[in-house]
This record gives structure tokens, C-alpha cells and sequence, in this order.
């Protein structure tokens, strides 16, 4: 086992050593997914720190220990998360004041917020509740704006320890606003973002790659450069850990690279699509409506998922039935028996029929077979089409995406934003093609 | 750190030491959630085994091999997953097989695999692929039918290795069709499933515990009870660990709870309410439609998610505007005038606009304030109001669920996909009352 020398806590954040203790039985029994992995590691990384290990065990005190003992030894910074309730299985807490030699002592002001937090709601505190009122002698408490059980805080030769409680809800504010000032206060992650993202749609990690590489080689001493592909989009990270290029440096290299993407690029840092795409809705003041088949309600929740969706999201129609798209979209019964209802043709009846339907501006469709039955007239499985009406013009286009169902629908959810994104970004520039016309742009 | 020693795999299941090492820099960095944890503890835990623990650490070739190495002499069963890809940055086979002492052959079969599978796309395989076609000397394949990296399996003094690939649609087929029966041969878990699962909707935790005490305690010798509240269900798992029960004791116990439970009971072992919901309207030969505002398109999902779902699913609506539920759902302007669109008057106008619409005998739906921003009317955000239309009358109630948004959203499709179930049971069972009537049932 790699059991590095302690060094303190000045040195450079990329030499720190974080681990991550997942602790809880229902990890281990897939009960519930660890979501905590990827919040806190993706939080770290963008802070310039990669997490060395994740280690997940047992709600057992003599497990916890041991675990704990090890990481203590070997690491700076160790961040645990659950155990920290009112039950009986919630033992993080004792048996690591166990392995650190800390009394536990009695905290009145975490009384008073635990007992706050149940008059709030009505209901009246437990004896239980009064164990989540404990925190080392020598720590300190995060404060827990969401919950009954408080973080806690520990520090000894230059060593950190974080624990949080279990719940996303409540242990992410508690880290977002209390652990990663903490840290950076310490030296011991970065006081910025660790590297500059460009976000791209719409083309694949080696074509990228292929079209950044003039730009990259000519500012190859001291950069940094990863690619990371999900989804069918493609991030593009540059960085200098060495420290050659300054922040200013690299955002010029950035802005060079994204003239050279052109219209796939689509934002610097870490915004999605769908926010994208409705901050440009919102500020051009168009409405949208959307219909979908194979992504069966998926685009419409990734506006609704939002908040503050209604300003500029008018609704949408899942279809999946010939009346549905007749009733509800006013497709003529002539086009479905023609085409099918996975057609281009189709997928534009469906994006004019719910943008008039709902008095939108634009109209976004998905049809296809996303599932693993075949599809009628040949089609494979994963084949789409998707369809814009838009004020000046309605196209439609068929895509095809190996892979599962649930891949398939986000796949298709996301080319269908990347499609509306460019369209609004033509409007606004001003570039748009003002002529109605069905087929494959490009 | 526990050592123990390793004991003869015909040892019972429960003293089989598993543990899961899951690889790659992408889950440290927050890139990828390990859902692989999730579904492989799940699938172990339906047969008898606890996972002990779960590592991740990075694609760093003496870290895997350090880590391997400690697994290997306290575990009796190590599944790996990810990095057995043909990129540079996957090191596991190799890694691995340094500590094992075992020479990499070149599989022929492994070879003409992945060849094939280039051909069925119409690509050419690179040269890098052909990294995939080794295995252990002494070790097995595990054929991939969903890409190009196979699973390898190895033994040795009754431990086993099982290497998985790390695209989830890849693992799960192999983890199922594969790996479970070449453990369950070797008597490394049951061959049945370990205990019986009764699941539940609409009632709590601590009152379902209340409500089966009776019969739990009549039968307590050698039975073992577990709750597991998720999402507004609560799952109660019976087992005998000691054998002292036969399974058909521990059915038989079961049937009894079920009894207690009574309509609160939605089924024995793992189907999601959307499932069982789905296979009622399908043998009732009833269809659907749904009308949604707080989730936001996550009800038209439940049901597309399953397949097949055309046959009992005319589609939905997701209205986000007053203009969406007028001219989709023809719902009177005074009635949103004077109730809002979050409000049981409202709730039930969407229901029956949307069974009418789309001509099905059930419209379901779902309205209220699901996110951050405080609702009208002095409603508190998570307040939702669910509606249901049935052939036989339509009602609606009214919910709150404390939370973030994300929850809020799952627990009002749980209750409505619920509300629905115990409807087409009531009709099926001739218990239904046939009076219009708005209010709340029970």
C-alpha cells in the first residue's frame, strides 16, 4: 500500500491527497445509487483536486474504524458522508471519535437548531434526535439549513477531516457553501476554476480533436489538454498545471479554439443544453412547444426541470398513438397511413402542429423507435427523427443511435436542443435562411 | 485490517467474502455516476450476499495492481469493473494479471469477435482492438454481445476473479446471463432468491411496521424482517437466514402480511408500480392517457420507459401554460380564473380533458409546485394535487411533500401511478362506486 508522508497543507493542491468514505449498507445493497462520488469528485476536479479513492463499506462501527484509520494515515483530506442520523445503524460518528481519541461533548446550539427545525414542521423532537446534537471537542459544526444532522469538522497536523450527512439534499448546499470555502481558506484546493471548459455539440471527440489540433500544437508549451465525450457532446478542458500559461493565457487559447469549432460549440463552463437553449428563448422572447414519441416526455422535463420554465415553455404532447398525434396535433390520418408515424415526415406535422397548437413561436419533435422491438419499414432500432418549425422555415432530420433505450432518449433529447440552440442563434445573428423547406441542413 | 482466512467456497453464502473494485479516473472525476455498484449489490443481495466493500481508484496502473492485491488476500470473490477497453488508459488486464503472476494469451475466438462485430457495423476494426483479444493463461472469457471488450474470468484456491467492462448496457447482460450462474455452480450464492419481498405504496415506514407486528411476532423464530423505505414506498423483505423457515413457510408468512396490508400491498418481489399498473390496463384492456404540469413529463415517461407501452397508452400532455390546458385539454378560462392551474378543480379539468381528448378510458394527472419558487395562493412549494378520471367517476387529492424538486417530482408519479393501480383493481374486482364525486378518498 502506497502510505505517503503527510506533507502540509501549503503545498500545491494537485499534491493533496482527498479520499472519499461512502459509508452505509444500503450502497452496498444497491438500495440506493452513490450519487456522492460524482458530486463531490466533479466539485473537487473543477477546483483542480482529483479524488484518489472512494471507499464504500458497511454501516459497522469496527468496519468504519478501520477504514477510516487507514485513510487518516495515508491522506490529507477525507470526506465522509452518511451515518450521521438519529437511528441506532447511524454509527460514523462514535466510532471515528474512537479512532481520533475525541470526546464527544454535548452542543446546545445544535440542539436548539434541531429543535427549531421540528417546531418548524410541527412535530415534536425524539429522544434520538438529541444523539445528532454531538460534535467532537475539538471541531467544529456545518450548520444544516435542510436537515436535522449538522456536519462536522476536524483538523489536526494539517490533516482535514469533513463529515457530511447522507442525504444529496442536504449535503450538497453543506458543501457548495460551507466545506469548499473551508478548503480553499486552507490552500488546499484552488481559489478558481482549475481549467477552462469549452462545451461542444454535434461532433464526435476525434473530429474535434482533429480540428483543434493546429491551434493546440501552437500553444502546446505548458497546456494542458482532455477531452471527456457523454452523451453526444463533447467537453474540450484546457489547463496549466504547471502554471505557465495564466488564466488570461488560456482563455485566449480557448476563445482561438472556439472561433475554430464554429457553430458546435456551444458554451464556455459548465451550463447544459437545456439551459442553454432556454436562456436564449428567454431572451429573445420566443415561446416553444415541443411533441415527442421515442424520448416519451424527456424533452419537455428538461425544461420543466428548470424552474421558471412557464415564461417561455408553452407545454408539450406525448404521442403515442395515432389519435393522440390526429386529436392533439391535427396530423391528418392520410400523412400517418402514408409515412408512419416514425417518418420525417411525421416528425414536421408534429412540430408545426404543437407550435400552432400552442400559439409558439418554435415547435420541437422527436419520433422514432428508441426501443427494442424493430421497427415497421425497415427502420432499425435507434433510428430518429427529429423536426424545428420555426418562424422562418420547418426542417426535419434523421438521426441513428446505437445502444439501449435510455441512451437513445437522451442521445435524442440532446440533438434535439442542439438543433433549437443553433436555429436561435441564427435568428439572433441574423443568419437565417428565410425559406420553407423540408430536408437536411448542412 | 481484517484478514481472514479464506474458506472453501462451499462455505455458506453469507460467509462468501465479496468485494467490488469499480476503476477509472471518470468516476473520481464526477464524469460518470458508478451505477455499477448499485446494480451489482442488488443483484448479489437478491441471492444471499452482502458486498463488503466497493474501492474506486484511478487508471493508474500500480494503484489497481495495489489495491487488487489486497483485495485478492481478503476476499473470496473480486469482481473489477471498467478499464478493459483499447485505449491507453486501460490498464486492468494488464495490472492485474502482474499481481496474479499470469501470462496474457492471445485469444483467436476473442479476436474473430470483435472482428465480427466491426463487420455487422460496417467499420474496420483498429489495431488498438486487437489489446481486448488477451486473456489469463489459466483463465475463461465471458462473451460481450453488446461490444468489444469481453469479460474475463479466473480461479484459483477457491477465490474467484471476475473482470467486467465498464458500459453499463455491456455489464448488466454479462453479469446476469454469466457471471450469476458460474457463481451460483459453485455454490457462492443461493440458487433462489434469499428472501421474500413484499412491496407497499401509500403507507409509511413505522405504520406498516405497527400494522404487520402481530403477524411478524406469531412467526418470529428464525425470521428475519427488513423495511426499506425509497420514494414514498416501503419494500418489507422476509428471510430465514439460519434455514431454520422452508421457503414455502416464508410464502405462506407473507400471504398473511399481504392480507394485513391490504390495499396498500402492490406486489411480491421487484416490479415497479408503472409496471404493474401497465400489466393492469393491459389484461383490463383499458387505456390511459395523462395531463402534467409539476412533473414535468416524468408521468408520460414511467409508462414509454417499459416498451410496449402503445398498447395501453394514448400519450400525454405536459402544460406549462394556461393556453396548453385551453386548447389541448379544453379547460374553461374561469375555471383557472378562479381556482389556478394548482388546484383540485383544475386537477380534475385535466384528467377528464385529457381522457377525452385522446378517447381513453383513464386520464391521470398531476398539477401543483414541484420547485423552488413559492406557489399562489399561499400553497407551500411541494404542495401537488393529483387527479384521476376513471369510467366510473373522477376524484382528486391533495398531497405535500417536503424536499428538492427532483424528489418531489418521483413521489408525486409514485402516488399517481398508485392511485391509478388501486382504481383498475377496484374495477376489477367489482368494488368500484359508481358516483361522480370530487374529494378524498379512504
Amino acid at each position: 500500500m502506497v502510505s505517503p508522508q503527510v506533507q502540509h497543507a501549503r503545498s500545491p493542491v494537485n499534491q493533496v491527497r482527498y479520499e472519499l468514505l461512502t459509508l452505509g449498507d444500503e450502497l452496498l445493497l444497491g438500495l440506493t445509487t452513490n450519487t456522492h462520488l460524482a458530486f463531490i469528485g466533479q466539485q473537487l476536479g473543477r477546483r483542480g483536486v482529483q479524488l484518489s479513492r472512494n471507499s464504500t463499506v458497511a454501516d459497522e462501527a469496527t468496519q468504519i474504524a478501520a477504514e477510516f484509520e487507514q485513510a487518516w494515515a495515508r491522506s490529507h483530506v477525507i470526506i465522509t458522508t452518511g451515518g450521521l442520523g438519529p437511528t441506532c445503524d447511524d454509527r460514523t460518528r462514535e466510532a471515528i471519535a474512537t479512532v481520533l481519541k475525541q470526546q464527544l461533548v454535548f452542543d446546545t446550539a445544535i440542539e436548539q437548531a434541531i429543535a427549531n427545525r421540528f417546531a418548524a414542521f410541527g412535530r415534536r423532537m425524539g429522544p434520538n434526535n438529541l444523539k445528532q446534537a454531538y460534535r467532537f471537542a475539538d471541531g467544529e459544526v456545518l450548520t444544516n439549513a435542510n436537515g436535522t444532522a449538522p456536519g462536522l469538522w476536524f483538523e489536526r497536523d494539517g490533516r482535514v477531516l469533513c463529515m457530511l450527512p447522507g442525504p444529496p439534499n442536504e449535503l450538497q448546499p453543506m458543501f457548495i457553501e460551507q466545506v469548499l470555502p473551508r478548503l480553499e481558506a486552507r490552500g488546499l484546493l484552488l481559489d478558481r476554476e482549475a481549467y477552462v471548459q469549452i462545451r461542444t455539440a454535434g461532433i464526435g471527440e476525434s473530429a474535434l480533436e482533429l480540428k483543434l489540433q493546429p491551434v493546440l500544437d501552437r500553444h502546446a508549451e505548458g497546456l494542458s489538454v482532455a477531452f471527456c465525450a457523454h452523451e453526444g457532446m463533447v467537453d474540450c478542458r484546457l489547463s496549466s498545471p504547471s502554471g505557465r500559461l495564466s488564466v488570461a493565457e488560456i482563455e485566449g487559447i480557448a476563445r482561438e479554439c472556439s472561433r475554430v469549432i464554429g457553430e458546435d460549440f456551444t458554451t464556455y463552463g459548465h451550463d447544459s443544453l437545456a439551459r442553454l437553449t432556454s436562456d436564449l428563448l428567454r431572451v429573445q422572447e420566443r415561446r416553444l412547444a415541443v411533441a415527442e414519441t421515442a424520448t416519451g416526455g424527456l424533452l419537455a422535463n428538461a425544461f420543466t426541470e428548470l424552474g421558471g420554465a412557464c415564461k417561455f415553455f408553452a407545454g408539450g404532447v406525448v404521442c403515442c398513438s395515432n389519435d393522440a398525434r390526429m386529436q392533439l396535433l391535427d396530423i391528418p390520418e392520410c400523412l400517418l397511413l402514408q409515412h408512419g408515424a416514425a417518418s420525417a415526415e411525421c416528425a414536421v406535422a408534429m412540430a408545426t402542429g404543437v407550435a400552432e397548437a400552442l400559439g409558439s413561436d418554435y415547435g420541437l419533435a422527436v419520433t422514432g423507435f428508441a426501443g427494442e422491438t424493430l421497427g415497421p419499414g425497415g427502420n432499425p432500432i435507434g433510428t430518429i427523427f427529429i423536426a424545428l418549425h420555426a418562424p422562418h422555415g420547418v426542417w426535419s432530420r434523421k438521426l441513428s443511435y446505437p445502444g439501449p433505450r435510455s441512451a437513445v432518449k437522451i442521445r435524442a433529447v440532446n440533438a434535439a436542443l442542439d438543433w433549437l440552440r443553433r436555429e436561435l442563434i441564427r435568428e439572433r445573428n441574423g443568419t437565417v435562411v428565410p425559406v420553407r423547406q423540408t430536408g437536411i441542413p448542412q
